[in-house]
């Protein structure tokens, strides 16, 4: 068989465009399995040596099916230069005990190895006049140190006041109808019981808890969209986030909603339901938590600074990001620094806690600040409401060990308690954050919890640690600075 | 000394109400280094057990100074009815490598164990022509199995198609100014090469590579806020995220503009420069990055589906997104499932992402959805847009091992090419659910990944696990349906 090479050559050079702007490419061809294959090098200008890692273009067949051993055997083939050292990376982190480790493994598909987020504690959090400590699953370097400092701040100032403004859970089934709408009111109004008495077997251990449906809404969105109807439900799922709870509810009535459809007698001819999909809503403003801190302006003085100076700083950093997205944005950021770092540690799902705060923070058309705060006679006061809807029981917090630790160290809270912590997190991690920004910036607290983190990068001994650690005791923490010092203590 | 005891019962039982709400409190009188307090009990009804530890409201003082054993002892006996079981379930999770725990220990204040995330990998992602195996980390069952799907999906269908559209970064610094604006213009055309010549020694080692500061712009945002203005700086932070620069950078700006307004001889009197903070936004609209997956409708077709059915639903389910914010905050949230899980295991700020993103979703005033779909000309395509600051180096991404492991994974990309694939991670997981939603519905799939949990919760021994798989093969998983089948094996 004759190959024209430079041909080949070409076309692959153009497939390949990224490997090629890395190095020399080499390509050889061989027979394989009664094929031609081709075999791609990259001779990589950086590390000086062929690498033909690239050209394991194949796609993995069975991936799932294989064993946890199988699986890290192809990775760390496929992808680094040294399989071995690579396998032991993952190795290191495994668990001793099996068990547990098959435990972790389970919670996903394909786990290779336990991702480590450090688990810190942020004590003497005041909260209705009682003592909490708040568990924080987080990697961020400042955001244990602020938590603590603003539980300390408030502690002598009267503490948190919380409280739970509702607990109402949403889902929908999105439907599209081509008849009369008041056909469809008719029939919605007959089928409401039955859709109700066919999740019976469902809702049956939630109802005796106290739980259940609460409410089936038709919503006609044909405004928004031709022929587009809706089934709103609305849920009290207790101590449980819901999720399992409410989708199985959704997709009964979505079966029965059809099938009623299909013998209603009101119905003629063309006129039928036709369901897209049934899924709860992660936004849930009536699911809302409340946290609350004031004093007298003249409690707030501190070295440095009046109350006075202090509380209009503050306001106006407040009222700025009520004013700017821009601003807003990075505000909320920080309140979510708090808040995800408890749902993490109890087990519950953040992106959908995220996704239903920020989407509640631009509710009324302009993206803004979820806390406020003000002086009035006296007296400030910085508040959020945040919807957040969490859950005790269910899903992870019976599963994960450290899950279940952390629900203990909090003296293990019902939903609803839980709601009233987690907002005080995000509370107090935004009060730590404007009280840096008005006074010394962000970036002296910042960089000074980040320093270690630099130290262990720069594999820093621990004489070199403890003569940084003095030398930037009062002094703003830069990369560069750090890297400055360590050298000159290096090179004396 | 006399107390009357029923009036102090009285007191402290309106004090702790949820204390008393769980069970009768037993009250005692001590003497205490010269003080009497009290020691209030808990008989609690359900382990019918008396507890004190709920006694222990006195705040913990010098915390984060005290050792992490230290740290460690005060939680287990504050919190514990078994501290030393308690601190048995945080040591199992300590790593044998004392270097290495220490590592992770110093990553943030207060870290008292490593919190376990499942690290997972989804192959197959054919991206621009070539083959990735997607890192992720993330404890929601069926995220990495989903992504796996849609992977897989479209590797025979062209794959997924990417591209950077920006990469631009923002940061502000906010102030007040009571004066005329025409004059804080002159001003600031003065200042503005003073302000860039302040920062050199910042952006030094960024200008190398060729990245630092773009533009810096007067913003009069009075109509929103009286006397508000801003500096809008925008910034290009090359394969750093670049939270630290940018605020340097501010901060900077912000000394350099207070102390050059002091001396600017066109202000008079009360026209003063008040800076109340200077930061980053998380809101970036221009650091953008797009992917897409499109093939012929006809090649939709799969068992028990036509590929125009399939086109048609798919399309409508996206419309629905785009029409009703109580689907478009879950819809996304599904989206960020597969995004958030790479940040994590990349070692990016997620918090940062989620609020840039969702912002993003309601920047025309209304929540909507971040995914697009449309059939044209035969061409069913479906794409996403979406806002990524991430980064390669600094941060953690050179700290933690298994993040190196991670990115090495992904072959080393640079930022943007992690926001390529990280985009793709959000698309692919978005198609995987809307497909699931208008096929056989949510809960199949999620419940069947969720069911090894189930089990694990059930402790389960092997001969029962096989058994209940087997019987939930071709079956619909709930949590009841377990429960009973293993029940029923039991009792057998």
């Amino acid at each position: 068989m004759l190959i024209n090479l430079s041909f080949f050559y070409k076309l692959l050079k153009k497939k390949h465009k990224n490997l090629v702007n890395r190095g020399k490419i080499l390509i050889s061809f061989h027979l394989f399995n009664g094929k031609y294959k081709y075999l791609l090098c990259v001779y990589c200008y950086l590390c000086a040596l062929y690498d033909n890692r690239h050209c394991m273009d194949k796609p993995v067949q069975g991936f799932s099916k294989l064993s946890k051993d199988e699986k890290i055997d192809w990775i760390v083939k496929t992808y680094f230069e040294n399989p071995q050292e690579a396998r032991q990376t993952l190795a290191k982190y495994w668990n001793n005990d099996s068990a547990l480790q098959k435990l972790h493994d389970e919670f996903i598909e394909n786990t290779i190895t336990n991702y480590y987020l450090p688990l810190g504690v942020a004590p003497n959090f005041l909260i209705n006049g009682k003592l909490h400590t708040l568990p924080m699953a987080i990697e961020e370097s400042s955001v244990v140190a602020a938590a603590s400092k603003a539980a300390k701040f408030w502690l002598t100032r009267g503490g948190f006041r919380t409280s739970v403004i509702d607990t109402q859970k949403i889902g929908q089934v999105h439907f599209m109808f081509n008849g009369s709408p008041e056909k469809l009111h008719s029939f919605f109004e007959h089928v409401k019981p039955i859709l109700i008495r066919d999740t019976e077997h469902i809702t049956k251990n939630m109802r005796k808890r106290g739980g259940g449906i609460l409410d089936i809404e038709l919503r006609d969105k044909t405004m928004k969209m031709s022929d587009y109807f809706q089934l709103h439900a609305t849920f009290d799922t207790l101590d449980a986030m819901g999720a399992n709870f409410i989708n199985s509810c959704l997709e009964q009535f979505a079966k029965t909603f059809e099938n009623e459809a299909e013998s209603y007698s009101g119905f003629i001819g063309e006129e039928k339901i036709q369901v897209v999909m049934s899924i709860l809503s992660n936004y849930v403003p009536d699911c809302l938590v409340r946290a609350e801190v004031h004093c007298a302006v003249r409690d707030l003085t501190e070295e440095g600074i009046s109350g006075e100076v202090f509380a209009q700083k503050f306001v106006t950093a407040i009222q700025i990001a009520d004013a700017e997205p821009h601003r807003a944005v990075t505000h909320n950021k920080g309140i979510m620094n708090g808040i995800d770092a408890m749902v993490l540690a109890t087990g519950n799902d953040f992106r959908a806690v995220e996704a239903g705060v920020h989407a509640y923070a631009c509710r009324d058309g302009t993206y803004k600040s979820l806390t406020k705060a003000e002086v009035k006679d006296g007296i400030f006061r910085s508040w959020i409401e945040i919807p957040l809807a969490l859950g005790t029981v269910g899903g992870l917090t019976s599963l994960h060990p450290l899950v279940k630790f952390a629900l203990e160290v909090l003296g293990k809270p019902n939903a609803m308690e839980l709601m009233q912590m987690v907002a005080v997190a995000g509370l107090a991690q935004n009060f730590a954050a404007v009280r840096s920004l008005v006074t010394t910036g962000i970036q002296k607290g910042h960089m000074k919890m980040h320093l270690k983190n630099i130290l262990n990068q720069l594999q820093a001994t621990e004489a070199e640690r403890k003569q940084v650690l003095d030398h930037f005791g009062d002094k703003t923490v830069t990369h560069n600075a750090v890297m400055a010092h360590v050298e000159k203590i290096r090179s004396s």
